[in-house]
């Protein structure tokens, strides 16, 4: 939990009575390596803080069956459904464990608590939700302007630690290209 | 303004002069058909709540010089590049009027003033920031898991109001089909 307590004061100082009140609202929670926190058709039951390890966020292409990549997950970022969240309806989105990770959830009915409780994470979230937004538009900037090289470049340069933590296929997956491709232009670096 | 307060009054309640207050924070600012509100390589000046018209927000594809709609904003809707906007660096995207547009706009340092006067709006722009990355997740899911057919109907289902206002040709752009494509889908439809 310490993780998430510090990513909160990133933003703004708690009291030690807030971190401990905080800290009541949050389970952890152990996956093993391609165990489910979501599935498409359930709802999702968390929102969740990367402790330790990595989610992969992917959609079943209904026409391919294949894995489409959404978004990773890695430590001290957040992941979940937030529509299926908040309106506690079945998700067309899966969350899948790539390695043993450990993530700290707090429930729909725990969520709103915690803001009852402390009105002044309304902030804390705001800003966390700038910052997804942020990292949507990118990732369809990613996706929809630039070609395939350069899209790795941007990824690289934006994204150093997921390059590192996150096997190389899902990264094709997520930049809108196949494996043999993405090795292409690596190989391509290398030299 | 009467409508953004409305949309504010969605969420909770304001006085009378938390009412008054709020307004001083915005202008208004009237967009010419095709007149854009951000050009690539700008700073974002502004987080826009749309009043009438439309917005198509879009990037330029690098190679093929495209344009790659990323959304719309209609009436009662938001528009900005975020990160732009909180970071004052330069965007990557445009936004730019459809039809002639009224939006109201508040600037950054508004932005922040506005929080610090009225704490409690926090809350508001985190709900909307939520249903922002909700679409955006839906978007993907648009685009990568469904094929063209499908992501027609389901774009239909959602965003009936965006179907009656937005020129097919860029609707088409923004479902990541040709034109062609739409238009065979829409006789399909029509028959």
């Amino acid at each position: 939990m310490d993780l998430l307590i510090r990513n909160i004061e990133n933003h703004f100082s708690l009291t030690p009575e807030e971190i401990q009140l905080i800290s009541t609202f949050w389970d952890i929670k152990s996956l093993k390596r391609n165990e489910y926190l979501l599935r498409n058709d359930q709802v999702c039951r968390y929102d969740a803080f990367v402790l330790s390890g990595a989610l992969k966020l992917f959609f079943i292409n209904q026409d391919t069956g294949k894995e489409e990549i959404v978004s990773f997950a890695i430590r001290d970022w957040w992941a979940s459904d937030l529509k299926s969240f908040h309106e506690q309806t079945p998700s067309d989105m899966n969350i899948q464990a790539i390695k043993p990770t450990s993530v700290a959830v707090i429930t729909k009915s725990g969520f709103e608590d915690l803001l009852k409780t402390i009105p002044k994470l309304e902030r804390y979230f705001r800003m966390i939700l700038q910052s997804n937004v942020a990292a949507w538009t990118y990732r369809t900037y990613l996706r929809n302007a630039l070609d395939a090289e350069q899209r790795y470049i941007h990824f690289l340069k934006r994204y150093p630690q997921i390059n590192r933590e996150i096997p190389q296929y899902l990264i094709a997956s997520y930049l809108g290209m196949s494996a043999e491709m993405l090795s292409k232009i690596r190989a391509r670096f290398a030299r």
